[in-house]
């Protein structure tokens, strides 16, 4: 199995398998990347002499393999050749699920939990790609406008990234669930949707006069879900890379 | 030090202590809670046999307690009375910061990370408080009118709690950082904002008529930021319990 050619669901082991309200969850190669893809941050466990640690940070996805942006995982890493199991994990809070009993009260959301070996990018040519990707995955188009990083700057990003070997996901998108026989109470039940949205862009005091919020910048007008804006932004990157 | 005195700073050790841009931690407990308190979910790491794993999941806060919803976790808990160290991390994404080169590329952000031994609540009593603390916080003045949780759902509901022992809180909140023999670059640079809010109530088909959009839930108006609700009901919840 290699990234060009993925199976189309991850294995389930005791690892990644589902265990509270397993009717949520799915082991589908598409689903996982539909998450991940919508969204800008990640949070990254990992293990230092027996303590864990939840680092958030950015993260972005070539077919099958992820790289996020050095943490202090980085250190536990630097010596470490060989790798270090890992779980990214990444969340879409979408509505606050409100009943007539505490029990049935829930959340509306979208998560994955990727697990597999994460090291430092460190061959040459891998490491480039990847930071030409973690500009072009959210804004296609832009890299070749900026300045090119020297070789001083590329030195001093941490660039981390695993092949997904196990991951599931897991979503609630539904109404409340009340008992039916709490139907009679005369409390107010439902769904409060949340989202996350694009204001209006602030734009930097030290430009050049004459420049504008360009067109390779389009995905992230203002009003617009963060969510819809990232995942058209990964679509048109696979379709250009 | 107990929750109801708390120190002002946690203390800073190799656990906690901010690595990276350390230009941007701080120790300090309010800004640590104001970050907690303004988040619906939190993301926890814990270890299994070797494993980490990142579970989203509802957090909330009492003085220097955390508690959270039973997770995967719980069953790991169950054997290890005398509690097992996690990671708990909340993050809110607050803007795209985009630069002139790829490496001065950033985001805004607020994120907290708190350390501490985390056991099973088991004792009857705070339990209920427990229990009674997650529909509060979130929504005070709303436990009163539900139907009280059943034994058999009290029973089934896992609760995991932890003393915050260690934390440091991060952010970035300011313009793009580019470097002055970047400024003629005609590219486009600068914040590209973003935040959660809320929207319409979607109100569950099942009540009885003439219930309407209840006062206790005015904090969540449709349009306003989720982080402020949150942060509103947190306060609200403090000085009614």
């Amino acid at each position: 199995m290699d990234a060009r050619s993925p199976q189309n669901s991850y294995p389930v082991t005791p690892t990644n398998k589902v265990k509270r309200m397993h009717e949520r969850g799915s082991y589908d190669r598409e689903a996982v990347y539909a998450i991940l893809d919508s969204a800008f941050l990640c949070h990254v466990a990992y293990v230092i002499d027996g303590q864990p640690y939840c680092t958030p940070t950015i993260h972005w996805r070539e077919g099958d393999w992820l790289y996020w942006h050095g943490s202090a995982a980085s250190r536990m890493l630097k010596n470490q050749k060989q790798g270090a199991p890992v779980c990214l994990t990444v969340s879409h809070l979408d509505g606050l699920v409100l009943a007539r009993s505490g029990f049935n009260h829930s959340a509306n959301y979208r998560s994955a939990m990727c697990f597999g070996t994460a090291a430092i990018v460190e061959a040459p040519e891998e490491k480039q790609k990847a930071l030409k990707g973690i500009i072009e995955r959210f804004y296609p188009g832009r890299a070749a406008g900026l300045r090119e990083n020297t070789a001083q700057e590329e030195k001093a990003t941490t660039v981390i990234g695993m092949r997904i070997e196990q991951a599931s996901a897991k979503s609630r998108a539904k109404q409340v669930g009340d008992d039916e026989e709490d139907f009679g109470i005369a409390a107010w039940a439902g769904v409060i949707p949340v989202s996350t949205v694009i204001g209006a862009p602030q734009t930097s005091p030290n430009l050049p006069e004459g420049v504008t919020f360009p067109a390779h910048l389009a995905p992230y007008r203002e009003g617009r879900r963060l969510d819809d804006a990232l995942a058209e932004c990964q679509q048109a990157y696979e379709a250009g890379a």
